[in-house]
């Protein structure tokens, strides 16, 4: 099973797609999560909102077309951000849950707090505690896809981390249910 | 020149479409703007989110297509809102502008305040005055289609008659440049 998370915003949107083993609700030692890919989708600053939103909803789509994931998951709003803020998340938010409903693609929520509670074990962890906690439970992956997880903090790859700790998260909630 | 208004919400999005005459530059006494079609565009309730986004997306998109307006005009979310509305209008806005985008219809937008100021004579209009403007400034309509015009505020109509509104203004911004 496939796991596509997803950490939305207009210029930089983080992605993170994981293969989950198909007997995992067995598994009692080692859930053996892979890396498939992850990275940002950018889009231009010199180009108006629409143009951007429509871009970041043309690569989304390509995205969910080349992994075919069975599931999404993408990163809540923090809801301590000012209203300026929310509506620009809101518009890239919405662009991720129409591109997962137009490929039939369920998706679910995380609050930043749950994720790294669930990821790292503190619902307050820094960005480095994220990190090491993303490249651990993807441990089980080939070395090439693994080397090449940020070993620490840095720019846009942080985005992209989220976006495979929220993958990880949803797939930790799946299992505890 | 076709102008199609939008008063952005995720249950009810109001739509206005206006037909502006071509000489309205030159025009003196009287603008000679036309109804052309209003009404809402409704998303099921029982959807989630992502399902809505998705065929407001697609009812958008057949507009666009049916009238093929040279310019959009949006209301622009009023900043006074909380944090939860902001996330969710901002996620049916997101929707909007890429519609826009996508059909390369340049969208201009205007705030409440803004938009009953240029359309009623003044910025804390009410809905009522927002209606009895509307009105006004679309006498020149084939007297089929102004008859449709709600003559009182009520409900959907009113997200409709504020998407005219807000095509009207855009046509007075055009006039005063």
């Amino acid at each position: 099973m496939i796991i596509l998370g997803i950490d939305p915003g207009t210029a930089t949107t983080g992605y993170g797609v994981i293969k989950v083993p198909d007997d995992i609700l067995g598994r009692e030692f080692e859930y053996g999560l892979e890396l498939m890919d992850y990275g940002n989708i950018f889009t231009d600053k010199e180009m108006v909102m629409g143009k951007r939103l429509w871009e970041l909803a043309r690569k989304l789509d390509d995205l969910i077309k080349r992994y075919k994931p069975e599931q999404m998951a993408v990163e809540m709003l923090f809801f301590g951000a000012n209203v300026k803020t929310a509506i620009s998340v809101g518009q890239a938010r919405g662009i991720v849950l129409m591109c997962a409903a137009k490929n039939g693609v369920s998706i679910s929520e995380y609050a930043g707090p749950q994720m790294k509670l669930m990821v790292t074990g503190s619902g307050k962890a820094t960005k480095e505690q994220v990190h090491f906690a993303v490249r651990k439970w993807l441990s089980k992956s080939s070395s090439r896809r693994r080397n090449r997880l940020p070993t620490k903090k840095g720019g846009h790859l942080d985005d992209a981390t989220d976006a495979l700790a929220i993958a990880i998260c949803h797939v930790l909630k799946m299992v505890a249910k």
